[in-house]
Formats: structure tokens, C-alpha cells, sequence
């Protein structure tokens, strides 16, 4: 087939360049268009000077139409609330779109609204766009015109979870999400919170009670399990670029009508089945460090027993699996390519 | 009075550093001994390059009593096992001794033959010791001839929790610790998992539901309120040279016949009147980084309602608070100085 | 005497809370005021909660008269340009100032005017006010009512050289300094530059051949070593939160008539005479490292032989001896304490 | 054609994962067999925990003639000395080899002898081994038996000063090279030096005036200019997992017969002509960063006048271009690939 033209609206973040960084080595597609307010006509090379020899792109000002025609899909970096509108622009230019905004990943408007803050500008639609998880919803996502690009803490959480929930191994309730992103989770615009000697050598908790990806792990893990769970989820800020451990505490159940507890090795075997075709889930034996997937679409978790719980712990990139290393991924599928081609 | 003479036993590692490091500025002790198997007969200034300049001592063989002839307290800073042996030789010498080791701070010779796999050479003076946390202890400290100096996880879970578990407002059972530490706490052996491409731009946890601090954790929170409780531990290896962020989840109680579960508000209240009188232990409003305890025996805990349960939040220093610092007010405690001296 | 009173003009900054947190610790002088435009009315520990518990001082309105009144000294940190205007009304309204913007530090108006791009605001001051560097200056320092605070990369580049041009062992022209700062330097106001993941992992040179403190060097190795001096100076921000390393490439001349170029042996000897009434400058057989240094008002400078030139190496903390820690000791040297006091 | 076989012998370093990783990506070779002394019968993804479910490798014992079997070629990864030995064994079965080490890089039996302090087993091959940078040598290196893979510093100072030198633009005496490297570039092996601790938040100087990398630039640049260079040469040691920052100062010279000094533009342009063809060689005008190149075989460099001197800036990744991006480069040229297959 031909190689997939790819476009990025919102191109000077952290996402945007992780996803020029992935296309480069991509056999199959090419990024022929980009978009960001603050740039218009700079190639994009300036704005990421990684890009450098690399890169011809320049930066235009955004017209739905003209980046329809040049794009089999782009990718939206737009922030939410602002995303959804030039999503709906884009798709009724006649381009698919991978949204990596929160706009269109919530089952409920309500629960958007009252998490978010605004009123959300296409609600109809809300419930109709596929959450871009192949591992769960490849088949939707196959002929989706827009994919909801998953939450990075969400992907740490509820990839371990789902499974565990839907074999009724364990509790649904009392669930303990205690995540560590580095700090590229937080975006690149200048705010003093994230300067260097802000964050360096300095690891400190936020949105204790409060942060948004908390309703998204719950609807989601719900969506995949057919089981509703309460968890409860508290996002730190580490030290380091890029990566997102979750550190998970549940509550082991008598599963299966066994007189058991389910054990650790039952919740890895459960696991391995439900990951058997996956190519970048993988259940290992040690202990997971986020180095371990550092610019990779890879997602490593291991469980352990700790006391009468259980521990499970997940690493991803959160900028590759945990945002545009999915994009790439749900891409692929999107146009017919192995789920792998360029993130191997 | 005289200015007190310090030794350090085992003086080449971390903890050993910052005790010369926090001596070089106190008005009342000074560093006049030190030994270390390993560098015998070198200036101390050369293997810590920090003291060049500031610093004359040389490094001389261990013999306990020219030890104790020149000291007024040695800060032991060997490993458990290893310690306690020296410890009652340098105590029968004559010095008074602040033992940085767990040799002494557990309450069970069961317990601590458990978890640290070795037999206790010393165990009738198991449970004579004091804990050196003067914020609980400090009738006993002033008058004891050996301290054992906490352990730097638990300092961070038993100043958050022993006065909420006292006045009642939290359950005992149920409570989850996730600690994230600065990879000092590692020690300063040469070994691979902590050079600085393992453990930088990465996080991991380790010794899930298996490291030491657990159970001592329980035995001095159960020492302090009166109350049997029962935690689950997770320590994490954080890329930052110093500091521990404990994140701790516990579920709140109907108080006093009350008939509401205790809020953040009410924890709060009791923190503040329980450190009342401290000099180092600070209850706050926003959320505490590392970073601001950074260098200082100073502690932030600050509390938030998530869902069901209260998450409490306590930064220290590792290094200072965490050992090092606590050794020094420990210290100043023993011989009659204010708590604070040369510490703030 | 009396406990010296201090004042911040500007006290948002690192070298504001620099100056903060070495006053927690100083016997003989208290933190007393504090202005900031864009803080005012909130407590000083709010904007810096490391000071939280530690420090009840509240940003007040800028206002000389009234900051004057309050304070022996005040400690101003406003960007250059900005801050002459506010030295001049603190010194009309009584009090002594402490001035760490580069608006009194060079000899020339004009030279200031060219490499700061603005029209000096009280130029006849220029050539009045003593540079704040006491191991060359204590004696005007003493009774001066202004001092003009050095900056970060001169300090670790004239204590190295001056002596050693004023021996005459090192010619005066081809003298290379290649300085790598931690990026406190960069200062703490909201820049994508200076973000976390912007600056972490990554070393680079800014400011080739264009960079400010390129002529103070030259300016003050001149009225040091009374020769001048011609110097290339390459500053280079680098992922570490504080420190300074400068690597100086100088020439070696036949230095007192004799036949023989001058050694590494020479120059250190230099180094030790000119230093010997130092408290804080410590010529070092070992290689410095920023970390020997880190928090310390400490400067290690060590030499070494490398092909036809000699390697001159200088590590100094850049808001410690680079900015707020000479205040310490400037303030000390103006109230007739100990240059060392607090500094320990 | 086929796939290329691939072996590493000395596989537990930082240089032997970055092949791995490479490999996983390549389109048209497959790591095969894997050896290391201290880690056989072990999967290699039991020591790389980065590769576990994506390589099913096992170190297996070392054999020459069984590794030869297996592999078209190895990519020799151990310590000079030691090195030559196994290079020696390995070629003699019939497998082609990248060397890592120094054994085979320099042109004369008795530098090598002085700088590495060792007797060379196998003198007679020096000067017969091409030194493994296609930019100056594809050549020779298509049909070679042997490469020896370029050092990572070298390589930072190479590739911006042979051209220039070649073309006379820059005097060839009185060259100086700062450079900064990341702590991969010191290995894997446990030393106190590299911990976490030790090198974090920390730069310094190391090998100033001794270090081996000087000899093997002045060789190259001789090698590929035709002239005989003399460079001063400098390493640091920067808080950072990778890449190296070459900060080169250089004397302009009258160049070609014309009555002006060669300006940075002139540089500029010479290294436009000279890497016009090359796919990773990319004269840059802004200041390259290290983070430019990071995990990518790309050299950036730049030019900047400084006073009567021009500064030349070169930034690469040392486990990249500096090491396994070079090796897998020159395989590529081995065996008749594109030279940036798997490597964009």
C-alpha cells in the first residue's frame, strides 16, 4: 500500500515531537504537515532542533481543509476543550484523526463536564469515538474515523487492572493507584513549576483526590472488565523525563468459586493469556524500572504479594505507549499494517 | 559547657559524610576521631573531598577504648550485625554511643532474627535501647548511653502516623505506605544497580512486601499510640541523590463517639497539636516536595481526602533527618543542648 | 553587637531564597523585610516553602524609606538595568546595600553600555563601588555603603587567575575559559528554556563569545593582578541544579627572570601563599568536582600540566560563593564579623 | 539478500545493550549469539531487563569457532587488551569483527604501547585495521575483515576539526578540546566513582593532560587531513546518562593565498561540502545540545567566533554515533546495506 501521509495539529509539544521522532523511522508512513499557532512558518526543525537534517516540514497555519488533503490522518496535540472542535473540523474535511486530547475518551458528558470544567462542544458525539487501546478495542479502531488517544497514567492502570477484574481475581473496590510520571507528562509551556530547579532532585505528589485520569481509569477499566471499580489514584512528579510507574494495592478474591485467594502467580497467568498476542505487553518475572521501556511502546508489569494484598506494578513511556507511541500504534491498525511497523 | 567531642565509627559511607558535613557548623561538638576498616591512616578530607580544607581528622584503626578516651559520643555508623558488637564494645569503653544501625531498634529478638536473617549478639539489650526519635522519646535520650537512630522509611511513616493512630482517627489495619527514596539511602558500596545509568531517568520499586523498615514501622507506631497496627510497605529507588516522599493511605474513623469519620481538617488539628512544641516537624497546607526539606532536618506533612480514605503526605531528608540530622539532635538531647543546635 | 538586620528587594529568585536559607543558620543577623512586585502580601515561605515553619517575614510593598528603616542591609536582587535605579533610592533613604545585579561591578560605562544593550542609570557611580570579593577587597568592603555583589562565572574564573597573573607565571593573552553552570544560573522566571525536559539530560554552550562576564573577568583580573588581561570565556548550562566548573587553558611563562617555563608545582605554590589568610579557598591536589563544593561557600581550584599549557580547574556552588553566599560574607566583612560567620 | 547474523562478545556493558537495541529496529539483521564471561547460560534479557519479551538470546560460553559459525559478524565488545586476543581468535575462524576497543585505532604500535601501558598481542596488525568512520573511510571498510569502531570523544573532535584542517582553514597546532560526556561513557563495571551519588548533580574534570582519546584524535585528524595536528584534550564528566559535547577552540589562518583569516562562515561551508553526502553529519546553526542527538547516530556541530578565535560545538550521543550507532553504521557498509538502514 502506500505510505500514510500524517499530519500534526499542535506541533511544538512534547507529544507532537515524539511523534516525528517515531515517523522518522517508520517504513510506512511520513509526516508531510504540521500545525501550531504560536509557530506558523518556521520548519518545524527549529522548533525541535532534534529535527535538524532530519525534517523538511513547515510549520502552516491551520486550514481543516487544506491539511485534509494532504493527510490520511493527523494527529491532534491540541489541549482538551480546544481539541474537540478541531476535531470535529478535521473529520468533516474528510481526514481520520487520532485525538490526543481527553475530549472524546469519557463514556459519560457528564462526568467531562464536572471533571473538566467547560461544557464540552460536541457532546453527541461523546460515547461514539473508540478509546485507542488495540489491545482491547483493535477492531473499532480499525475503521474509526477518530480514536481517543489514551491517558498516560490511565494506560499504566488500567492495562494491569482490566484483566485481573474481568477474571474476578480481584476486589473491585479499594483499589490504590500510586503513580510516578516524569516530568514530560506535564507539557512544555513555560510555567515555573516545571523549570528545572523546580522538579530536580525533588519528587512531591499532586491532584491528591482531584486529577482527571482518575475517571478515566475507572470508565475505562469498566468498559474492558464489564465490571464497575472504584479506585483511587494519586499522580507524583519524578525527577526524570520521561516514564510512568503506577505502584497498584488490591485485594486478592476467592476466584472462581475456589475456597483460594487468588494468588500472584494466578493474577501473571491471567496476564500471559490475555496478552498471549500482544507485542509490546509483557508480564515479567522482575521488577519493572521505568528505564526498562524508556522510548518504547513496551509495557512491563509484575505482581507481588505484600502483606494480605497484592502488589501489581506497570511501566510505560509515557510519551511513547503512554501517548505517541499508541497514536503510531492505533495508526497502524487504522490503516491496515502490523500493530509493530517502526516502534519495534 | 565543653564542647562535645564526636566520633564516627565506619566513616566512610553517606550517613558518615553529612554527620562531618552537619558538625563542621555546630557552635558546641566537634568531629575529633574517626575509623574506617577500609582507609585506615588517610585524612578523611581524602576520601570526602567536601572536607578538604575543613577538615583534619585522619582516619585510624578501631580500638574502642582510645576511641572512647578521646569521645564524648561515637556515631556508629556500621552495618546491622556488624554494629552491635561494636557498639557494646565501644559502650563498655566508657563512650555513650548513637548507633545508626537496626541492630538495637526493633522490641522482639524474634522479630529481628526474622528479617534480618542474623542472630542477634547482643539480644538481651534488645528493648533497653531507646529509639532516637525525640520528638516521642526524648526523656530516655537524654540520659541513655546508647541510641538507636531510626531508620530513614520509618521516620517518614511513624511522625505522620503515631498521633493520628493515638487520638483514634484512623484505622489500624488498612494502611498502605508507598515511600519513594532518594538512592543515597542505597549506600555507598560499589555495586551495579546503583551506578548512575541504572538508577537515573528511572524509578522502580523494590523489596515489595519484604524490606526491614516494615516491621519497624509497626513495632514503634504500636510503641508511640499504644495501638497494634499493621501496614503495607513499598519503597521505591527515586533518580535524586537525597530525600523520601512517603505517600500514605490510610481510612479515617468515627473519632471519640463521634458520629462522622475524621476529615483531613481534624488530622491536621492533631499534627498541630502533637508537634506543637517541635522544632522540626511542620505540619503544612501546600503539598511537600522533597526538595523543600532538602539538606534539613526539618519534616513537611501536609493531608488530603481521596475518595474514601485521607492521603498523607511527609518529606524528609534521607540523609538528615533520616539519619544523619536525627543523630545530631539526638545528640544535642543528650548532652543538654537545645534540640536545634547547629541544625537550622 | 547587635544582630544585623537584612532585607530582599526581589525575593522570588534562587539567589533571594539562597539568601533566605543561610540566614536560618547565621548567629549574628536575621531576615527581617522582603519585597517582590509580583508577591505581595503573602508570606515569604509561600513563594518558598522550604521556608515553611522556618520564617513568618511577609512580602511587603517596595518602598525605600520604609525597607530602610527596618534593615542594616539590605540584599538587592533585581535584574540589571532595574536594580541601580533601586540601589540609589536605598542608599539616599540610609541604609547599606548589598547590590547582586552587574550594574556596579564593571569599571567603564561604556563597556557596561555596550554588553548590557541599556543606558546606565547612575553612571557616575561607576568606578565608586567596591567589588564584593573580600579576599582581594576586604579593606573598602569594610565601610562601604554599596557593594557590588560578583557574579557567578567571574568568581570562579578570577580567583584562579589573578594571582597567578599578578606572579607573572601565565601570559596574559590566550587564556580560554570554558565554564560549565548548573542551571540555577538561568534564573527562576517561567522559560521554555529552562524547563525540566528541556534542560535535563543535555549539556550545551550558550552565549559563545557574546556571554556578559566575559568582560567583568577581564575587568577584574586587571584591577586584581593590575595587568590586563585578554581572556575567551564559553559558558555552558548543564543538568545539575547548582555549581560551577571552570576549565581555564592558560600559557605558562618564564616567570622572575628564570630560564624555565613556570610548573603546575609553581603555580599551586602561588595559589597557597595568595590563599593562605583564606577561610574559603582551598587549593586541592584532587580534581574538583561541582559536588566538593555544592551548598558551601567553598572554592576548590586544582592545576594540572596538559601539553604546552597548564589546566587551571575552579569549582565553586554558583548561588552560594557565586552569588548569595559572598553576600554572607560581604555582610559580614561590612558589620565587622567574622568573614565566616554563618558560613560554615 | 539475507539477513546479517550478528554476535556480541562482552555482552553485559552499556555499549553491548545499545547494539541489542539497535538490532531490534534493524530491518535486515538479527542479534544471534551472545557471549560474556561473567553471565553465561543466563538470557541476555535476564541482564538487560529492557529486553525482555523482545529477545530470546542466552549467553553462551565463548567460542570462536562456534560463534563464527553463527554470525556473519561480531561486534567485539570488550576492554583494549584484552580486546586484540579475542579479535585475533574470531577473525582466524572466519567471522568478520567490529572491534570496540582501542587495541586496532591508532597508527603506531608504540603510542599505543605508551598510552594503553600494555604490550600489544598483536602488533603486526596496527596500521592494517581501517578505522571504522564511513564518512572518511567506506572504502575500506566494505571489504574489511576488521573495523576498528571509533572512539566516543575521538569522534566528537574528528569529525568538525578534519575538514577544517584539511582545507588550512584552522592552525593546526594550539587546538583545544573541553569535552563533556555523559557517565555511560565510563561503563558498567561497580566503582564507588560512577554511583549514583557520586557523579549526580556533579561535573568534573577527569584525565586532564593523560587521557587516551588525545593520541587517537591527533592520529585520525592526521590520517584524514594529510596533517599533522598537536590538540589538548580535556574529558568531564557530566550528570547525564549519554551523549558527548565537544567545545573545540581553534586558531583561524589566512586561508588559500587570500589576505583575511577564514571566518566561521568559511568553516561552515567546508563542512557543508565535506558531509554533503552523509546521512548523519549535519552542520547546524543553532547551538547543538546533547539532547539533540540523544539515542540517534546524528552529529550536530556548529561555529562560533570568540575574540581572535573561532569555537567549534559538536555534539553527539556517545553509545550512538559514539559507539553502537558507529558500529551498526559500519556494518551496514560491510555488507553492501544503505549506511543508515535501522538507524533513522
Amino acid at each position: 500500500m502506500n505510505e500514510v501521509k500524517v499530519g500534526i495539529v499542535g506541533a511544538t509539544g512534547y507529544t507532537a515531537i515524539e511523534v516525528a521522532r517515531l515517523l522518522q523511522s517508520h517504513p510506512s508512513a511520513k509526516l508531510v504537515a504540521a500545525t501550531s499557532r504560536a509557530d506558523e512558518g518556521k520548519p518545524l526543525a527549529e522548533i525541535h532542533p532534534s529535527l535538524a537534517g532530519r525534517c523538511d516540514v513547515q510549520i502552516e497555519t491551520f486550514d481543516a481543509l487544506a491539511i485534509a488533503e494532504q493527510c490520511d490522518v493527523v494527529m491532534c496535540c491540541l489541549p482538551h476543550g480546544a481539541s474537540a472542535e478541531t476535531v470535529r473540523e478535521l473529520a468533516n474535511a474528510g481526514t481520520r484523526v487520532i485525538d490526543f486530547s481527553a475530549d472524546f475518551r469519557l463514556s459519560s458528558v457528564k462526568v467531562y463536564e464536572k471533571w473538566y470544567g467547560v461544557t464540552h462542544p460536541w457532546p453527541e458525539k461523546i460515547g461514539q469515538v473508540v478509546y485507542g487501546m488495540p489491545e482491547f478495542f483493535a477492531d473499532k479502531i480499525r475503521d474509526a474515523k477518530i480514536v481517543a488517544n489514551p491517558g498516560c497514567y490511565p494506560t499504566s492502570a488500567i492495562m494491569p487492572l482490566s484483566p485481573l477484574i474481568k477474571a474476578g481475581l480481584i476486589e473491585t473496590s479499594d483499589i490504590i493507584i500510586d503513580s510516578k510520571s516524569g516530568v514530560s507528562g506535564a507539557g512544555r509551556s513555560a510555567k515555573v513549576a516545571t523549570l528545572y530547579c523546580e522538579t530536580n532532585e525533588s519528587i512531591s505528589a499532586y491532584g491528591v483526590g482531584t486529577h482527571r485520569h482518575g475517571p478515566e481509569i475507572d470508565d475505562l477499566v469498566k468498559r474492558i472488565s464489564g465490571t464497575a471499580v472504584s479506585t483511587i489514584f494519586t499522580p507524583h512528579l519524578t525527577p526524570m523525563d520521561r516514564g510512568i510507574l503506577s505502584t497498584i494495592y488490591v485485594r486478592p478474591r476467592n476466584a472462581d468459586g475456589k475456597n483460594k485467594l487468588a494468588s500472584a502467580e494466578d493474577c501473571f497467568a491471567c496476564w500471559q493469556a490475555c496478552y498471549d498476542e500482544s507485542q509490546f505487553v509483557t508480564p515479567v518475572e522482575h521488577l519493572p524500572a521505568t528505564k526498562h521501556v524508556s522510548g518504547t511502546n513496551y509495557v512491563q508489569m509484575a505482581v507481588r504479594p505484600s502483606g494480605d494484598r497484592l502488589v501489581l506494578i506497570c511501566a510505560i513511556d509515557n510519551l511513547a505507549k503512554g501517548a505517541s507511541g499508541a497514536a503510531i500504534q492505533n495508526m497502524n491498525v487504522m490503516f491496515g499494517l502490523d500493530e509493530s511497523t517502526g516502534l519495534k
